[in-house]
């Protein structure tokens, strides 16, 4: 393998191209119009233009993906997350293309890609499921019977359902009658269906995944877990490993599980299993993700394995580099998602220029970004700026080295996330770790931000500008900082 | 301890302060009128200035630092390396201040500091010495004696020597007489003293350095090897950990034998043991330095310890955080020293401003720097710009990710080393670990460089200066990208 072809954009583009330039592999970037002065195509060795910004007139045309490989002579593509890394006819169109995916088989993907099919594959091991009727019931008494047997609180969805429609917690019998009745109703007239599915209702939930890594010898092994459970609807925002929750006999079983899960399809390359674990650390398959995540590197940093590394050497057929005996946790890590979005305003997105942009160095800090000062953050993708990634020797240590990292970090011209993610690292829930994936609603307002950071850089530079008469982007970081010092002081 | 100054400048001061403000300690930096605008002065909570510019008006002058402890109510001094870090007479009247130096006792910094009173104390302990006569001797024919007990080859150096005058390496005994004579000429026109010292002379020796680290409990431990063999004029260029040649066995008795160093002078706090070794794998006390090292995030990595905490932790009274046991090598770590000097032009210091500054990133990187684009480079101090440090599962990626590192990064206005440190990289004599501290002279001429990093970044910035008819520190990088692609295309 001379020459991979990264079909993607962003943070994972330049990673993937970092992982392929160490081993002496070249790399074809493929690039939107809106992504003409990207940092990943500078990066590549190559790149080709593939059409307008919207993703599917580029990024998302497998097509021109294909035919890019065709022009620079690009044997295999990394498809990265998102975009086309989970679609099985991409995957099949790379197949008959000549071509080498670099990801697990366009039936693994298809297996996985539905809910159905990948509970089925899973019940083949007996992977733990949320406990619940299999099939969707419409009988009032055999519907009570049911959610007994499952054991209370339980949740009720319309079978036919989605956003929440018909949708109902029960936690005792004595209101069961009364809230199936709602349910079957709302369900009726929302979707012409009045039939449920009833399972047990998770109050207190963690979301915790597994890594898992395949090879086309049949080893399958896997890189313990990521806690990913602080998110913000639905939106993982901060992801750890490992959990400050798990035991090693329960990681040892959930690993186990994740195995089989992978097994049951044959699974090659880097995958991740999802799973919901409750109060009493009871853990419940959820789905699988056939493609790297966005947070795995809060993996390579416990276990020193660079997973895309890993990912193309098992895509050009050689044996994993390590076995399950060789792979031992060594220290803490944390990810912080930073968005360019206002946590004050709703998390509203925000779109524009990077006038100030410096990150943080020095020990157990880790930056995956794509940008640069000067930059502007497009209004076509995923809001994500950075993934800005601690290291210590235990979680104590990854989050104080959050906490200033986080405060070395400086950016202005747009909202950030920034302020949001010091307010999760220094609440007393996170610390202790005693939250689930309600911690964003039960404990966050506004309010409670301290936004120093981007205040404090923000009038600097206006207070430069002033001075200076000079448009803000021309004002050199040397000049901005002995203001900048001068806001702080004044704000002690 | 709640405040601490630290008595240093550059990206030590910084390394120092981001360590502290994890710990939750407030900092104060000093800065001389050279350094107003460092960015230790702007990363401290606060910062008193101490004087001009050149060291002996400013960060030499240990008063002015006591003083700013006073005024700013700091409990301790952190001294960096350099400096006042080894000085036994600032030690002592910090202790006389009623403050807490964060390093050893003045007592084990005076044992140390001098060459016969630390042989002396390692002898203690039978620490191995490089062989040769005790003390001076001017009598041939009990010269030649001696020098056929230490063994051929052996090196004859002036008692009161230095500069090399008086030095002659001697291969048998037949030429012995002979060049005897020569050195005792020599050394008499020299230094009007004819007497000589003889010992084993180390043709190909690597450099070999052990981390120790004691508390105020008694607790002294090593945390393994740096080899630093890779050198110019005898300063460290490339420092690495593990060493690619050491057996566990030679470990772990270098080990021992350092931390019996220490033991002779109850030492406390972080210290290094430098050790010479011969191509059988013998190896010699040299010397032992009472501070943190240049190279200490090496071991950082590859033990997981923070090295400045641990200090702080140990000049509060705790017992180290770790025992011998605890601590186990994990993966390779690899430094190279980034120096504004032109090594196309015998390593000439160059001054000036940075004008494209962009770090690397990504995956087992780290960089200990203290400057941001549009800075300058003072001429009164070390012309070190940076340390880049990358980390990998073995050796070969930690050499593959620095030569992807020092590609990704990006410095004009300056000539730097960082092509010198690619073509020790990808040198065979180092890949294969088969080098010794006479590599630099042995292997590099400038005409072996490959300077693309900064002749690219050049060209392009001179390409965009024509175009945009603007000085070039003011073109943005998303402006100049292309044009470095274009170059960087044309060249390929």
């Amino acid at each position: 393998m001379q020459k991979i072809l990264v079909a993607n954009r962003g943070e994972i583009a330049l990673r993937v191209m970092r992982s392929a330039r160490e081993m002496g592999i070249k790399t074809v970037a493929v690039y939107s119009a809106a992504d003409r002065n990207a940092l990943h195509v500078r990066y590549a060795d190559e790149a080709v233009y593939i059409g307008e910004a919207p993703s599917n007139q580029s990024y998302l045309v497998g097509e021109k993906i294909i035919d890019a490989c065709k022009v620079t002579g690009a044997e295999a593509i990394h498809p990265g997350y998102g975009f086309l890394s989970e679609n099985a006819a991409f995957a099949r169109a790379v197949r008959e293309a000549g071509l080498t995916l670099i990801g697990p088989s366009p039936e693994a993907m298809e297996v996985m890609g539905n809910k159905l099919s990948a509970k089925a594959a899973a019940l083949k091991y007996n992977i733990p499921m949320v406990p619940g009727t299999e099939e969707a019931i419409t009988d009032i008494a055999e519907a009570k019977q049911r959610a007994t047997e499952v054991g209370f609180p339980i949740l009720i969805k319309a079978a036919a359902g989605g956003g929440g429609k018909g949708m109902r917690i029960v936690n005792n019998a004595d209101v069961f009658e009364e809230q199936m009745n709602l349910a079957v109703s709302e369900a009726t007239s929302a979707f012409g269906d009045g039939s449920v599915f009833i399972e047990r209702y998770v109050s207190s939930p963690r979301h915790i995944e597994i890594q898992v890594m395949g090879d086309t010898h049949g080893n399958i092994v896997y890189l313990f877990e990521r806690d990913c459970s602080v998110q913000r609807r639905h939106q993982k925002v901060v992801e750890e490993a490992p959990s400050a929750i798990l035991t090693p006999a329960i990681r040892e079983e959930m690993g186990r599980c994740a195995v089989n899960v992978a097994r049951s399809v044959n699974y090659t390359g880097a995958g991740t299993v999802e799973f919901i674990m409750d109060e009493q650390l009871n853990f419940y398959f959820l789905e699988m993700n056939t493609r790297l995540q966005v947070e795995h590197p809060v993996t390579e940093l416990i276990t020193g394995i660079d997973l895309v590394k890993e990912q193309i050497n098992v895509a050009r057929g050689e044996a994993l580099s390590f076995t399950q005996e060789d792979l031992k946790i060594s220290g803490h890590a944390m990810e912080l998602r930073v968005y360019a979005e206002d946590p004050g305003n709703n998390f509203l997105p925000g779109t524009g220029t990077l006038q100030v942009y410096e990150t943080p160095k020095g020990p157990g800090v880790r930056v995956d970004d794509c940008y640069e000062q000067g930059m502007e953050i497009p209004i076509y993708y995923d809001p994500m700026i950075a993934k800005l990634i601690t290291y210590g020797k235990d979680r104590e240590e990854a989050i104080t080295r959050m906490v200033r990292a986080i405060d070395e970090y400086r950016i202005t011209g747009i909202p950030t996330t920034l302020a949001f993610g010091k307010f999760v690292m220094q609440h007393e829930a996170f610390t202790s770790g005693n939250f689930d994936t309600h911690f964003v609603e039960k404990h966050f307002t506004p309010e409670l931000l301290q936004n120093d950071n981007e205040e404090e850089a923000l009038i600097a530079a206006l207070i430069m500008d002033k001075l200076m008469q000079a448009p803000v982007a021309n004002i050199s970081q040397t000049a901005v900082a002995p203001v900048s010092n001068w806001v702080k002081n004044r704000r002690n």
